[in-house]
C-alpha cells in the first residue's frame, strides 16, 4: 500500500507551524507496514491543491489529506477534493448534531459557517471526531482511497488512531504482522556504525536495518514482516545477535530505552544511591538522569562546582591536588567523584570537570573533559573525552557520556 | 521568487523526526518576501527523488533540498543532482581540510566515506558550514537555482541565514533592504499576546509584525523594506514602541537575547555573583545559566538536593519549616535561597522547590512551584507557578521562570 500525506495550510508554508502531522500519520502508518514515499504540503489554494491532488494519485493509492476542513472560507480541502473526483457534499446528521451541541455546551453562538463543517462525501465512510467539531472521511475513488483528517493535532491524533488506520486496515485485507525491534547505541557515530556493519546493511531485506541518529543517540531499527509475531522475533533475533557480535560494546539499551531510563533502572536494581559533583555541565548530568519519574529513590542530589573555589570550599578537593595536577584532570575528576560519595554519603559518586568552551580552560585545550564515577567500593573510575563541538554540544554531550560510562560499570 | 523546500530523508517517512527545516527554511524565505508553494519530503531514493526534482523544477524557481549530504551510502542528494542536471561532482580543497581537520581535533580516525562529504557541484557556490562536517552549495543550471544544506538542523540553521539567503538576495537583484527587530517575551502565551496586539496585527503591512512561539520564548518579529538599514530602522521604532505600551512587562529582551544571556548580562553589570539551590528542577536552572561562555564571573555554582535529607542536612533547611509549611511552600523557596546565598557567599541566592509530577508531591498537585531567589540585601522574594505540562516540560519551564523573574528583578 503507497500513501502520500498531503498536509493542506498556508501557515506551514510561511513557516509559522511545523508539519508535525506527517511524522505522526507516518509514524502509525509504518506501524502497519504501509510505504510512504512522499509528503506535501500545499497552500489554501484551489488550484495548487488540485495539482497536488493529481501528482499524487500518479505515485500513491492512498492520498491522506490533514487539514482545511474548518468553517472558514480559506478552509478548502473537502470542496477542492470533491469537485475533483466528482463527489457531491451532502451534511451529515449525526455530525451536525455533534457541532451544535458542541456550540450548546460551551455556551457559545452557533454562526452559520460552522454548518459547512459537517459537510461530507456521499457515500464516503465519516471517521468521528471526539476532540473537536469537524468530522474526518474516508472513500475510495478509481481505486484510490482519499482520506481527509482535521489539521489540528489533538483532533488529529485520535481520528488517525481510532478511525483512519483501522478503515485502510479493513480496505487492504493485511494479514501480515510487522515488528521492530530498536538497538541504541552511545558513543559510537553513525558513519563509523554503519561503517561497522556494511557487510550486514548489504545484504538486508526482510528483516531490514535501519541505521537513526539522534542527539541522545544512534539507533539501529530491525523490522521484520511475518505471519505472527512469534516468527517476527524469530527473524529479529539472529539479526540482533549478529550486530551484538560487532559493536555490542557500544549497546546501552534497547526500544525505549534512554541513557536516563536505563542509568536509572541499574542503579534501582542495585539498590543503589548517587551523588554528582558537576563543574562544566553545570547541573546537565543530574538534570538529566532526574527527567525520569520515581528517580527519588536513586538520586539524592549533589553540587555544582563551577568555579575553583567551589571546588576547594563547598566540596573540600585538595587545592595542592588541584595545582599539580590541574583543574582539568583524572586526579580532579576522581577527587570530585569521592568528595560528593562522601558528603552525601551514596554508593556511586560522579565527577565532571573539563574545557566546555570556546576558550581554554586552566590550560587544557576546549572539549576536554574528565569524567570520574566513584563506586561503592570507593574506586573512582576515570575516562578522559576530546570534544569538538560548540561550548553547549559539549556540555550535553559531556553530561550523556557520563550516563553511558556509569551504565555500562553498572552492567559489568 | 517561487521557491520549494524538499527535504531528503527515509526517516522523515517513517514519522522517527519530525520536518522542522521546512519551517525554518520557510519563515526565512517569508522574511525576503519569497514565495513558498510546496514543501516535498522524499525518501533516501534516488529515482524518487529524481522525479520529486523534475515535478519542482515545473512549479517553482529555485529549489532549497536538506538533507542526504553526509558520508554514508543513503546520502545520495548530491549524487542525484549532479546526474539530473549533468554537473561533475568535484572535491572542495577547503572543505576537505575542514573536515580533516575536524577529525584531528577529536582525534577520531576519519574512514574514508567521509571524503565524500568535500565533493560539491563543479562552479557552484560553496555554503560553509562552521557547525559541522558536510558544505552546502547553491548553483544556477536552466534558469533553476538549487540549493543544498545539510539535515542537521544546527548546521542547515546557521547556513540557510548566514549564506543561502545572501545568495538567493544577490540573485534576485534585491535592492531594498529587508531587516527584523524581534522582541522576546516570556510569561504570556502566544494566543492571549496576539489578542492584546491584535489592533497593530490588523493594520500591519510595511513593518510586518510575525508572531512565533518556541519552547523558550514567544517572539514577535518586526520586519521592515525600505531603502536603507536606517529607514526600516525608523520605520520599526514607532511599532515596537506601539507594542511596549501594551505588552511591555513581558518582554526580557531582544534579537538575539536568551532568557540565559539576558541574566547573564545583567548579573555582570550589577557585579554580581550567584549560587541556586533546586529541588525539583534538579540543576537544570544552573545548567540553563552556564550555557553563556564567560558565566564563571557570575556563577559560583550550587546545590541539588533532590531529597528532604539533602535539603537539611546539605544545606541547613530547618526541619520544622518543612513539617510546618510543607516542602512545596513559599517559605522553603525563600529558605533555599537564603542559605545557598550564604552558603556560597554570593550576592544572590536562587531556591526552586515543587511538585514536578506526575504524581503529587508533600500534598500538592503535580505542577505546584515555587521560586525564591534572595536579593543581596538577604530578602527573599517568592514566586508561584502552576503548570499544568508533563514532568519534564514543568521543570524546563520552571528553570525558564527561575531566569525570567531573575531578569524582571535585576531590570527594576
Amino acid at each position: 500500500m503507497k500513501v502520500e500525506v498531503i498536509a493542506v495550510g498556508s501557515e506551514l508554508l510561511l513557516g509559522q507551524i511545523t508539519n508535525t502531522n506527517a511524522a505522526f500519520i507516518s509514524a502509525r502508518l509504518a506501524e502497519i507496514g504501509a510505504d510512504v514515499y512522499y509528503h506535501t504540503v500545499v497552500g489554501d489554494n484551489p488550484i495548487r491543491l488540485k495539482e497536488a491532488i493529481e501528482i499524487a494519485e500518479k505515485r500513491a493509492d492512498v492520498l491522506i489529506f490533514s487539514g482545511g476542513l474548518g468553517p472558514t472560507k480559506d478552509d478548502m480541502t473537502k470542496e477542492t477534493i470533491a469537485a475533483h473526483i466528482g463527489l457531491e457534499l451532502v451534511s451529515d446528521k449525526e455530525a451536525l448534531t455533534y457541532i451544535e451541541q458542541y456550540f450548546i455546551r460551551s455556551k457559545r453562538t452557533m454562526t452559520e459557517n460552522n454548518k459547512k463543517q459537517a459537510l461530507v462525501f456521499n457515500g464516503s465512510t465519516v471517521l468521528n471526531n471526539r476532540t473537536g467539531m469537524a468530522p474526518g472521511m474516508a472513500v475510495e475513488n478509481n481505486g484510490k482511497h482519499y482520506i481527509l483528517v482535521p489539521g489540528p493535532p489533538h483532533e488529529m491524533e485520535p481520528m488517525i488512531v481510532d478511525e483512519a488506520i483501522p478503515y485502510l486496515l479493513e480496505q487492504s485485507g493485511e494479514r501480515e504482522i510487522i515488528t521492530s525491534h530498536v538497538l541504541k547505541f552511545y558513543g559510537i557515530g553513525e558513519a563509523e556504525l554503519e561503517h561497522r556493519i556494511q557487510p550486514l546493511l548489504d545484504k538486508q531485506s526482510n528483516p531490514t536495518i535501519a541505521p537513526l541518529a539522534t542527539a541522545d543517540a544512534v539507533t539501529l531499527r530491525i523490522t521484520a514482516k511475518a505471519a505472527t509475531i512469534e516468527d517476527a522475533h524469530k527473524m529479529i533475533a539472529p539479526i540482533e545477535q549478529e550486530i551484538r557480535a560487532i559493536v555490542g560494546e557500544f549497546i546501552f539499551g534497547t526500544d525505549e530505552d534512554t541513557l536516563s531510563s536505563k542509568a536509572l533502572e541499574l542503579l534501582q536494581s542495585h539498590g543503589y544511591t548517587l551523588a554528582a559533583a558537576e563543574s562544566l555541565t553545570a547541573g546537565l548530568f543530574l538534570a538529566e538522569l532526574a527527567k525520569e519519574p520515581g528517580v527519588s529513590s536513586a538520586l539524592a542530589g549533589g553540587l555544582v562546582v563551577y568555579n575553583e573555589e567551589a571546588k576547594v570550599e563547598q566540596l573540600g578537593v585538595d587545592k595542592k591536588l588541584l595545582e599539580e595536577h590541574g583543574i582539568v584532570s583524572s586526579e580532579c575528576a576522581a577527587s570530585l567523584a569521592l568528595k560528593v560519595q562522601e558528603k552525601f554519603n551514596t554508593n556511586i559518586g560522579i565527577g565532571i570537570t573539563g574545557a566546555a568552551g570556546p576558550t581554554p580552560h586552566d590550560g587544557e585545550p576546549a572539549g576536554t573533559v574528565w569524567i570520574g564515577i566513584a563506586l561503592p567500593n570507593r574506586v573512582p573510575m576515570t575516562y578522559k573525552l576530546l570534544l569538538s563541538g560548540s561550548r553547549n554540544a559539549n556540555r550535553h554531550r559531556t553530561a550523556r557520556f557520563a550516563l553511558y560510562y556509569l551504565i555500562k560499570l553498572l552492567t559489568k
